[in-house]
C-alpha cells in the first residue's frame, strides 16, 4: 500500500535471512547511503535479524541500481518511478534517481512477510509510478504545538506510504511556532515558548529530504494571525492589545492591508523563511477572513473607497496580490487556500481546496493548479473508506478537459489540531492517511474498500513498528484514566465507541486550549475496527448468508458487550473522568441485549412482533445520540438485526 | 520509587487540574527552566491536561525554591537533597541547588494519581537525599550498537528514578563506537558505520546534564580491543591483520604495553575524548585479559624479563599504572574494573566491581573507592527481587569500618548487549533497574520485596508512558513471528515463559553477532509478572490460607494454560521461528494438567498417592529444562502444589 501500478506475480519466494545483503550500484550519494542504512534498520526491526550496515562486497541479494542524480532540492513532478524484480534468489531495484530508488525500497519492505520458511518476499515484478505528483500531509502545529519527535516519526510514516510533501502549518491565532531572528517577538510573545528553532526547522527539511519529502511551510495571512499581533500589534487592523487566542474558532484579527509597513514586514519575514525552506512553494494561507476588524477601522474603509474596492473580498484580493509579488520576488511560487483564488490571480499560484471539488475544478478551469484537501480532513474522524473514495478528479473534476485535469496535482490530508496532543496525534493521522496515500498514488480504479481495509490492517502494524503510536496510545490512556494496571473492561467499552464525526464534538461540549484531552473520546481511534468487523458480520447475517460459526461469533461479541457493564460499572466511580462513562456502558449493555434477542429471532426464524420491534428501535434511536461525547458503534448494526428480525418471512 | 528517606502523610489531596501552575523562585537557570518544561510535559502526558508552559504570574500551585547554583559540570557527591511539602491547596519544593529541585520534581510526578476527584497528589511532607552518591547505569553500545533514541529515552528513565551516572561502554571487540578525529580509522574500520559522532556524544552529555546525570565514558583497554586494531594494528601485541570480532566471549587481542607508541596513542586519544566528556571520571576498563597475545610475542616476553615482571598480571599492572598517569595528566580520575586494582594502585582510582562484594570490600580496605556491579547485571535475566536485595554494603562490605564504608560509593546496573537490540533493550533494563535505583537511593532497611513489586508495577507503567518500550515491545514481536494481527494464544504462552538466567543461554545454543534476536526468548521480559503472581498465589494455597476465590483463580489460570496448546499448536507450524515452540506449548499444557489435578486433591483433601506424585514430579523435573531456550515458569509453583497434595493429612 499504495498499490503499485503494475504487478506480475512470479514463482516462489526470496528468503530474507541472515545472509541478506544489499548493494548500491550506479549513481551513489549520501542520501542513498542513508536510505540503505534505514532500510536495513527497518528490515532488522521487522525480522529481528541483525544487519550491521557492512557495505556489501560481491553480488548482493538485493541490488539497487540508480541511474542518475536528482536535484539538491526536491522538485514537484520529479520522476518517482522504479522497477522492482524479485526472484527466488535475488532482487533488482532500478530507478532513474534516488527518489525512485527510495520508493522501491519501501515497496520491498512491504513485501517482506513471515512464511513457513521464515521471513521472505514473494517473487514479483513491479513497475510503479504515482498517479499524482503532490501527495502531502499537513500538520497544524499552531493550535497544539507538536514537538520534533512527532514531526519526525510522522515523516517516517509518510515515507513508508510514499507521501512526498510535508505541509507544515506554522502559525495560528493560538500560537506562532517558527523562530524568526528578525522578528523575535513573533515567538517571544506569540508562542508561550512552544516553537521550532531555526536549527530545528532546518533539521526537519533535511530529515524530510532524506526521505524523499518536500517541506512546504505555511504562514497563514491576513487572518488566523492573532499570535503575530501579540508581539507586533502594528501589523493588525484593530487597536489591540492582542493576547494569544485560547478559544477555538474563527477570530476577527486581521493584518492591515492598507499600510506599506505591513508588506515590508511580510517581505523581510518571507525572505528569512525562504533561507530555511528551500522548496519552490510557499504557503500563505488566506482562509477564513471574517473582515470584522476591517469593517471597524475607518482608515481601512476610507482606503477601500479611495481604491474602489467594493467589499472585503476585494480588499483581501488586493492583499493577496501584493503578497504574491513578494513571494515571487523571493523566487517562490505562492500557495494558498481556496480564498486566494480571484479572477486576477496569476496562474502559477497553487490552490489548496478545503471547500470542495467544485472550487478545485474552478481553479483548474481558470488555469491554476490545485490540490484537494476536502474529504481528507483526518481530524474530523471519518472512516478510512470515506477518505479512500474521495478522489481529486471526482465530481466536478471528472468533467475537466485532459489539459485542465493535469492542473489537479494531487491532495493533502489535513491534520488540524484542536483536539490533539502529541500523545494522540498519530492515531488521528494513521492508519487512515495510508488509505489516502493509496488514493493519490495508485490508479483511479483501485477502489475496492474491502481490499483496502485488509491491506490497511497490515500497513497499520508496520507503521506502528516504525515508531508511530496510533495503536499503542490507547492502553496507557485507559490505565491513567482508570488508575488500573489492566483496565480490561474499560478496554472492551473503548473497543466499540468512536469520537463524533465532523464538527459535532464542539457542539456537544465547550472546549478550548486548556481543555484536558484525557477522556475516553481522546483515547479511542477515530474508527473502531471491532465495530467495523461486527457491522460486516451483521451484513452477512441479515443477508441470510451467515454460517453457524458466524452467528455464534456475533452472539459471543454481543454477550461480551452485554455483560461488560456489570463488571465495568463499579470501577467507573473511581474518577470523574470515568464516571461520565456510566451511561455509555449501560447503553452498550442494553443495545447488545436487544441485538441478542433479534439474533435469536433470526436464528429460530421467529418474526419479531411490531411492538417489540418498535420498542427496540426506540431504544436504539435514543442510543444513537452521543453520550460523554462518544458514539456507540454497535447501535447501527443492531438496528439492522432488529429490522431483519421483523422483516423475515415466518 | 525510590522510597524517600522521610515521609509524613498529611490530610487530604492537592488537586492537579487545569488550574495547576508551577513557579520557579530563588536561583534560576536554563536547566531549571528546561526541567520545568519537561515536568509540565510529563504532567500533561500523565493527566491529559494541557499545560502550555506559560510562565506563572502570581502565586503558583507548586512553588520550586532553589537556594543556589551548582557547578557547570556535575560532580560526584553534590548535594542532592530536597524538601517537598504538599498540602490540599499548594505545594512547596525547596532544594539547595537545581539537582535537588529536579529530584523533587520527579518525586512530585510520582505522587500524582487518579482519584475520585480527578488527578491529585496526596498531602505529604518529604525530606529526602540519597544513601549513595554514585547511582549509575551502564549501557554497552559496543557489542550491539544502540542508536541515539535508545540512549536518550534511557536517560529519561534514569532521571525518573534518580539515577545520576550514565556509564557509556563505547568500545568492544565487536565495535568501536566513538568518533575520533585524530584517529579516524577507529570507527572508519572498526565500527561498520555504527558509531556516535562527536556532536552526538556532546548532545548526550548535554541531555544527561539537563537531567542531573553525569556521563562517564569507558574505553576498555588493554583487552576487549579488537576493534581498535582493525584500523591501527600497530597498537596490538599480535601480528594481525585484525577483523571486527563477530563472536561473543573473551578474545586474545591485547594492546602492546611494551611500546611507547601505544601510550602516545592512548594519551592523544584520551586528550581528545576529555574535550567531549567533561566528567571528572574516565573509565579505562581493564577487565578479562587472557594474556595469550602477550605469551605469544617474544619481544613482550623479553620486556617482561628485563623489567622483572613475573606474570601477565604484573604486565597489566604496569600498563594500568602508565595509563593512570595519562588519565591524571588530563585532569581526570581513572576508573576501572576489578582487575585494575593492584597493591600499588593510587588510592584515587575508582574500582568498579564485577567480581563481587569481596573484591569491592578489598578495594575499600586498600583505600580505594569503589562501586558495585555484581548482582546488578541486568542482562542476565535475574528477578527484580534478587537485584533489589543485593546491597553494596552486604557480605564483606558489612564488616568494613565506617571510614572504609564511605569508600563504597554506590552501584551500577550493567546492560551488556550480546542479546539485545534497540527494540529489546528497554525490557532488559526496565523496570528492574528501578528496583536497583531504590537500593542505591533509599535506606538500607527498605527491603520489603512485596512492597517493592507493588510499587515497581506502578513505576513501570510510568516509565512506559515516558517513552520507554519495556512493556510494549512484546506485542509487535509476537505479531511478526506469528504473522498474526492478534496472536492471543501465543501471548498466553509468552506470558509464562522467561529467558534463561545467567550465562545459560549461550550454553543452550550458539549465538554470534549475526544471530537474529527475533524468537520468543527475545520477545518476553526477563521476569514474567503472571508467573510471579501465580507463584505467590500457590504459596498462599499450599500454606492452607487460600480463599475459595483464590483457589478458583488458580484453577482458571491453570485451565487457560492447559487449553491453550490446542488453540496455539496449529498456527505454530506457520514459521520456523514459531515451530520450535511446539514442545514448549505442549509442556505448558501437561504441567498445567498436573497442577489442576493436584489442586483438586488439595481442595477435596484427598492425599495424592506416591505413584501419581512421583510420576507427576518426574514430568515436572523434565519440564524444568529449557526448551527453545525458554524456561517454563509455571513448573516450580506446580511442583509446590504436587508436593503439598502429597504431604497433606487426610
Amino acid at each position: 500500500m499504495p498499490m503499485p501500478q503494475h504487478v506480475v506475480r512470479g514463482d516462489g519466494h526470496l528468503n530474507i535471512d541472515g545472509n541478506f545483503t544489499i548493494a548500491l550500484e550506479g549513481y551513489k550519494d549520501a542520501r542513498l547511503a542513508s536510505a540503505r542504512k534505514r532500510f536495513l534498520n527497518t528490515l532488522s526491526r521487522e525480522t529481528g535479524i541483525p544487519y550491521h550496515h557492512e557495505v556489501t562486497s560481491g553480488q548482493a541479494i538485493l541490488t539497487v541500481r540508480t541511474a542518475g542524480v536528482d536535484d539538491a532540492v526536491l522538485k514537484l513532478g520529479e520522476n518517482e518511478s522504479y522497477h522492482l524484480e524479485v526472484t527466488s534468489s535475488h532482487a533488482l531495484l532500478t530507478a532513474p534517481n534516488p527518489l525512485g530508488a527510495m520508493h522501491g525500497l519501501q515497496t520491498f519492505l512491504q513485501l517482506v512477510t513471515i512464511t513457513p520458511e521464515g521471513f521472505s518476499a514473494p517473487a514479483v515484478t513491479i513497475d510503479d509510478e504515482p498517479r499524482f505528483p503532490w501527495r502531502g500531509l499537513m500538520i497544524d502545529a499552531g493550535r497544539h504545538f507538536q514537538p520534533m519527535d512527532v514531526i519526525e516519526r510522522n515523516l517516517n510514516g509518510m515515507e513508508a506510504v510514499k507521501l512526498n510533501v510535508f505541509h507544515w502549518h506554522l502559525s495560528e491565532d493560538q500560537g506562532f511556532r517558527a523562530e524568526s531572528k528578525i522578528y523575535p517577538l513573533l515567538t517571544g510573545k506569540g508562542s508561550n515558548g512552544l516553537y521550532y528553532t531555526q536549527a530545528q526547522m532546518r533539521e526537519v527539511v533535511e530529515y524530510a529530504r532524506d526521505r524523499g519529502i518536500r517541506v512546504v511551510p505555511e504562514f497563514d495571512m491576513p487572518c488566523h494571525t492573532t499570535a503575530w499581533f501579540v508581539g507586533y500589534p502594528a501589523l493588525a487592523s484593530g487597536k489591540g492589545p492582542y493576547k494569544i487566542e485560547t478559544q477555538w474558532g474563527v477570530f476577527d484579527p486581521a493584518m492591515d492591508p492598507t499600510r506599506e509597513s505591513t508588506f515590508e514586514f511580510i517581505d523581510k519575514f518571507i525572505g528569512e523563511m525562504t533561507r530555511i525552506f528551500p522548496d519552490a512553494y510557499f504557503h500563505v494561507g488566506g482562509d477564513e477572513c471574517d473582515g470584522k476588524e476591517w469593517d471597524a477601522n475607518p482608515r481601512i474603509k476610507a482606503f477601500m473607497r479611495t481604491h474602489g474596492m467594493k467589499d472585503n473580498a476585494a480588499l483581501q484580493s488586493y492583499f493577496t496580490a501584493r503578497v504574491q509579488k513578494l513571494v515571487a520576488a523571493h523566487h517562490r511560487i505562492m500557495e494558498g487556500w481556496d480564498e486566494v483564488l480571484q479572477p486576477n490571480t496569476p496562474t502559477d499560484v497553487l490552490i489548496q481546496s478545503w471547500r470542495g471539488p467544485k472550487s478545485l475544478a474552478a481553479a483548474a478551469r481558470q488555469g491554476n493548479r490545485g490540490i484537494l484537501s476536502t474529504g481528507y480532513y483526518v481530524d474530523l474522524n471519518q472512516s478510512a473508506a470515506e477518505h479512500y473514495l474521495a478522489d481529486p478528479l471526482a465530481g466536478d473534476g471528472a468533467s475537466l478537459t485532459p489539459e485542465e485535469k493535469k492542473r489537479v496535482l494531487g491532495g493533502e490530508p489535513a491534520m488540524w489540531s484542536e483536539f490533539t496532543t502529541p500523545e494522540i496525534i498519530d492515531s488521528r493521522i494513521w492508519p487512515r492517511t495510508a488509505a489516502i496515500a493509496e488514493r493519490l498514488w495508485s490508479a483511479q480504479d483501485v477502489r475496492d474498500v474491502n481490499s483496502m481495509y485488509a491491506r490497511l490492517s497490515v500497513v497499520s502494524d508496520k507503521l506502528e513498528s516504525y515508531g508511530l503510536k496510533h495503536q499503542s496510545f490507547t492502553r496507557p490512556m485507559l490505565q491513567r484514566m482508570s488508575g488500573q494496571a489492566d483496565p480490561k473492561y474499560l478496554a472492551v467499552l473503548a473497543g466499540v465507541v468512536q469520537p463524533p464525526v465532523g464538527y459535532q464534538r464542539e457542539e456537544l461540549k465547550k472546549y478550548d486550549w486548556y481543555s484536558p484531552l484525557n477522556h475516553l473520546v481522546d483515547a479511542v481511534p477515530p474508527e473502531s475496527e471491532m465495530a467495523r468487523k461486527f457491522k460486516n458480520l451483521v451484513g452477512v447475517i441479515v443477508a441470510g448468508n451467515a454460517s453457524t460459526e458466524q452467528i455464534q461469533k456475533a452472539k459471543k461479541w454481543l454477550t461480551l458487550w452485554r455483560d461488560n457493564d456489570a463488571k465495568l460499572e463499579p470501577s467507573l466511580k473511581r474518577s470523574d473522568i470515568t464516571a461520565e462513562l456510566t451511561p455509555v456502558s449501560e447503553t452498550l449493555s442494553q443495545v447488545s441485549t436487544i441485538g441478542l434477542s433479534a439474533l435469536d429471532d433470526l436464528e429460530s426464524h421467529r418474526v419479531a412482533d411490531s411492538a417489540t420491534t418498535q420498542s427496540g428501535m426506540q431504544t436504539l434511536k435514543s442510543a444513537e445520540k452521543p453520550q460523554a461525547v462518544l458514539r456507540d458503534m454497535v447501535v447501527a448494526p443492531v438496528e439492522m438485526l432488529v429490522q431483519a428480525a421483523h422483516a423475515q418471512k415466518p
